[in-house]
C-alpha cells in the first residue's frame, strides 16, 4: 500500500477499496504515515465525499482500532443516545434517568465540551464529587445494580478516532457527512449497546447547519448502524435557538432537575419525552405511544428524578452542592418587541469569554458560569424587560454582544419546531 | 489571519484574498502553521482550483519569502528557459549555447532531478570537475565573462517553494495547475531573468498528462509572467515518448554534444532549434525567422559546440571525461512491425533502477547507467533488431519491462508531433 495513491484516488474523486480505508487508518494511528498526509486525505474526504461502502469502512477501521465494551453480561436490550451537540443541550441528563427508570439500561460514555457546545461531562462534574473516570468493571457493575451510568470515554476506545479527531480540529475538516459519521458511529458502536438513538441537531449552533446536510448525516449514521446490525433512530432537531433556559454547567444541570420535576421548559420536554420514548420503545419492545405514556408518568410521579439521584449519588456526586456562580446580573432589552431570532452561538461564546467552555483541549473550565436565558423566540418582550440573567465570577461577557443576540420584531414568529423528523 | 478559516474557506471553493494566500505561506515558511494545515490548504488548492488572481498572490508571497537575484548589472536582455520535466529532456545542454553563442546571455538556475524525470544538474554533473554550486558573484561574473552560466538553486532562493514544495511531494499535492505555476514562475522571477520561455510538457511521461491541462497551466504561467511584467512564452511539446535519443546522465551530455555538432536526433534537433529562436527572438528584437536562420548557423557553424565546452570548462568540468558506463547489452525485438508506442515512463523507471535518478532526494546517482533507444515511433523493427542499449554497473534493469515499453503494429503511425502549439 502507498499512501499518497491512495491520497491521489480521493482527490481525483475515486471510490477507495476497504484494504486502502483500513491502511490509512492503522498506518496514521501507528505513525506509518504523517499528520500532514492524513489531514491531505481527510481534505479529499471533505470535498469529494465518501459513499456509504467507504463510510462504512471508514467507521470499521476506527472501530477496530480499538477496544469494544462488551456489555453482554448485562440483561435486557442496551440503549445508547449520542447528540451530535448544541449549546444548552442537557438532554441526557433527562433522558437517561426517565428510560433507567423504566428498566432500559443506560451504558453510556460522553465527552468533554470544546468550543461553543457543551459536553456532557463537565456539566455532571459541576456536581461537587461527581466521579466520570470509571473502570470497564466498575461502569458495567453500576448498570447491573441500577440500570444507569455516564463516563467519560476512556483511552482504549477508539483511538483512531481521537488522533483523527484532533487533527481534523485544526485542519478545517470538520465539517464532513461521511467524517463525522464514522466518527460518531465507531464510538457508539464500541460502546458496546444494541441500539442506538441519534439527535443530529440543525441550525445556526450545530455542526451541520444546513437542514438538507443534516438529514444525509443522520441516513448515513442509520444505514452504517443497520450495516453493523445495530437498529439505529436517528431524529433531527433544532439548534436556531439555545436548548432550553440554560447555557453553562451547573445551570444546565439544575435545569434538568427541574425539567425532572416536570417543571421544565416546554419545548425542552418535548424533546426529551420524545427521545425517551423512543429509547423505550426500542428498549422494551413495545408501542411507541405506550412508551412515551411511561416516559410521561415516570417524570409525573417522581420516578425518573429519584433515578437521577441514585445514579449521581452512585458516581460519588452531592446533588445538594452544584457549582453555580453567586455573582449575577440581568441584561435588559432596549426595545419591545416579539423575539424573532436569538443567536445561541454569540450566547455561547459569551459564556466561554466566562470561562464555561474550553478554546483549547486542555483549557481548564467555571462550572458555575452561564446565563439563564428569559426570553425565547415568539416571546413578546417589553423595554427594560429582563432577557438574560448572567452568572459570573472574574470575567464578565459582553452585554452588547448578548443584546445583539436577541433580534426583536413587531410580528410574533412562531419559531422552529423542536423536531423536525425522524430518520428509521 | 486565522489558517483554519483560510483553509475553510478555500474548502468551500471560495476566493482567497491576497492577504489570506500572504499569510498562510509565510506562517508556514516561519513555522507558525504546521505541515498538516498545510497540506490540508494544499488539498482543497489541488481539487478546488485557484483563479489568476490567487495564482499571482500565491506566486508573489512564495518569490518575496527569499532572495532575487539583480541581474541588472548584465547588459542586454536577459532571457531564461525552463522545462516541466521529461524523460530524457537535455535540451537546456543545446539551447543555452546556442543563444549565448550569439550573444544572448543566458543566466540559469537548474535543478536535480526527482522520481522519473532527470535535472539539468545532475546531468552536467557527468562531466569529472563540473561545479554547479556557483556563489551570486561567481554566477553573475560568468554571465558578464562568457554570456552562460548554470549553476544549482542556492538555499535563499524561495525557501517557500522548497519547503511547499517537499510537502507536496508526500502529500499526493503535486498535480495541480496553480500549484505547479506558482512553484515554477516564482523560482523563475526570482531567478532575476528578463523574458521568460517554457517548456510546458504534455502527455504520458509528464506530471500534466492531458493536453487541455497542459495549455492551462501554459495560460497561466503566461499570464502570471505578464503580470510581473516580464514577458514570458510557452511551448506545449510533446512526451509521449523519450526525447531524442537516450535517457541517463551521462548518455543525455553526449548526445547534446553530438546534437550541437549537427548530427541529432532529428526530432530532438527540431525542439531545440525552435526553443532557441523564440530566445534569441525575445533576447535580440528581432524577427523570428531571423533568428531561427542564426541558430541553425550557430549549429552548422560550430560556434554553439565551441561556447558548450567554454561554459564547461569556465565551470571546472573536463568535457573528455564524461561519465559513462562500459559494461552494455542490447534487448532486442521479439517480433517484426511498426513502433506504435514507447513507454517511456517505464523506460525511465528502469533507469531508476539502475541508478541513474532519485527515489527520495538524498540518494546518491550514478551517472554512468542509462540507455540508447536505437528505434522511435514510426521505425519499423525486425525480429532480432535492438531496440534498446543498456549501460549498466552493479544494478541490471528489467529486460521484460524494456520490450514491454515498445508497442508494435502492423501498420506504421506517425506518432506525435514534437511541438504542439505556442503560447504567448
Amino acid at each position: 500500500m502507498n499512501i499518497i495513491s491512495i491520497i491521489e484516488k480521493k482527490k481525483d474523486k475515486k471510490k477507495l477499496s476497504s484494504d486502502e480505508i483500513t491502511y490509512a487508518v492503522n498506518a496514521y494511528v501507528m505513525n506509518i504515515i504523517s499528520d500532514a498526509q492524513m489531514a491531505a486525505l481527510l481534505m479529499a474526504i471533505c470535498i469529494n465525499g465518501m459513499d456509504i461502502d467507504e463510510t462504512y469502512y471508514l467507521t470499521k477501521a476506527m472501530l477496530e482500532s480499538g477496544d469494544v465494551i462488551d456489555l453482554s453480561s448485562i440483561d435486557g436490550i442496551k440503549v445508547d443516545k449520542h447528540s451530535t451537540g448544541g449549546v444548552g443541550d442537557k438532554t441526557t441528563l433527562v433522558v437517561a434517568p426517565i428510560v433507567a427508570s423504566l428498566g432500559v439500561s443506560v451504558a453510556k460514555l460522553s465527552g468533554k465540551g470544546l468550543g461553543h457546545t457543551g459536553g456532557t461531562i463537565d456539566k455532571l462534574e459541576s456536581i461537587s464529587g461527581f466521579r466520570s473516570n470509571l473502570k470497564e468493571e466498575e461502569f458495567i457493575n453500576q448498570v447491573k445494580k441500577i440500570g444507569i451510568v455516564d463516563a467519560e470515554q476512556t483511552k482504549e476506545l477508539v483511538p483512531a478516532d481521537k488522533k483523527i479527531y484532533s487533527l481534523r480540529d485544526v485542519t478545517g475538516t470538520t465539517r464532513s457527512i461521511p467524517l463525522i459519521a464514522s466518527s460518531i458511529m465507531s464510538k457508539k458502536l464500541a460502546s458496546g449497546a444494541d441500539k442506538i438513538v441519534l439527535d443530529v441537531k440543525t441550525g445556526s449552533g450545530a455542526l451541520i447547519t444546513d437542514f438538507e446536510d443534516s438529514v444525509n448525516l443522520a441516513k448515513v449514521m442509520v444505514t452504517i448502524g443497520k450495516m453493523f446490525k445495530k437498529q439505529t433512530v436517528a431524529f433531527i432537531t433544532d439548534m436556531n435557538e439555545p436548548l432550553g433556559n440554560t447555557i453553562g454547567n451547573g445551570l444546565e444541570v439544575k435545569e434538568a432537575i427541574e425539567t425532572l420535576k416536570g417543571n421544565g421548559n416546554e419545548r425542552f420536554t418535548d424533546l426529551c419525552l420524545t427521545i425517551s420514548s423512543y429509547m423505550i420503545s426500542l428498549g422494551k419492545k413495545i408501542l411507541l405511544s405506550e412508551a412515551k405514556e411511561m416516559a410521561k408518568k415516570a417524570l409525573e410521579s417522581g420516578l425518573a428524578l429519584e433515578k437521577f439521584k441514585e445514579f449521581v449519588m452512585y458516581q460519588g456526586g452531592d446533588i445538594t452542592n452544584i457549582e453555580v456562580s453567586k455573582n449575577t446580573y440581568d441584561v435588559t432589552s432596549i426595545y419591545d418587541g416579539y423575539v424573532r431570532d436569538i443567536d445561541e452561538v454569540m450566547l455561547a461564546n459569551e459564556c466561554l469569554v466566562m470561562g464555561a467552555g474550553r478554546l483549547n483541549k486542555d483549557d481548564e473550565i467555571n462550572h458555575g458560569v452561564g446565563m439563564v436565558i428569559k426570553k425565547h423566540i415568539g416571546d413578546y418582550v417589553r423595554k427594560n424587560e429582563v432577557l438574560v440573567t448572567v452568572y459570573y465570577d472574574d470575567k464578565k461577557p459582553s452585554d452588547e454582544n448578548i443584546l445583539k443576540s436577541f433580534a426583536l420584531s413587531k410580528n410574533k414568529d412562531d419559531g422552529f419546531p423542536i423536531i423536525y423528523t425522524v430518520i428509521k
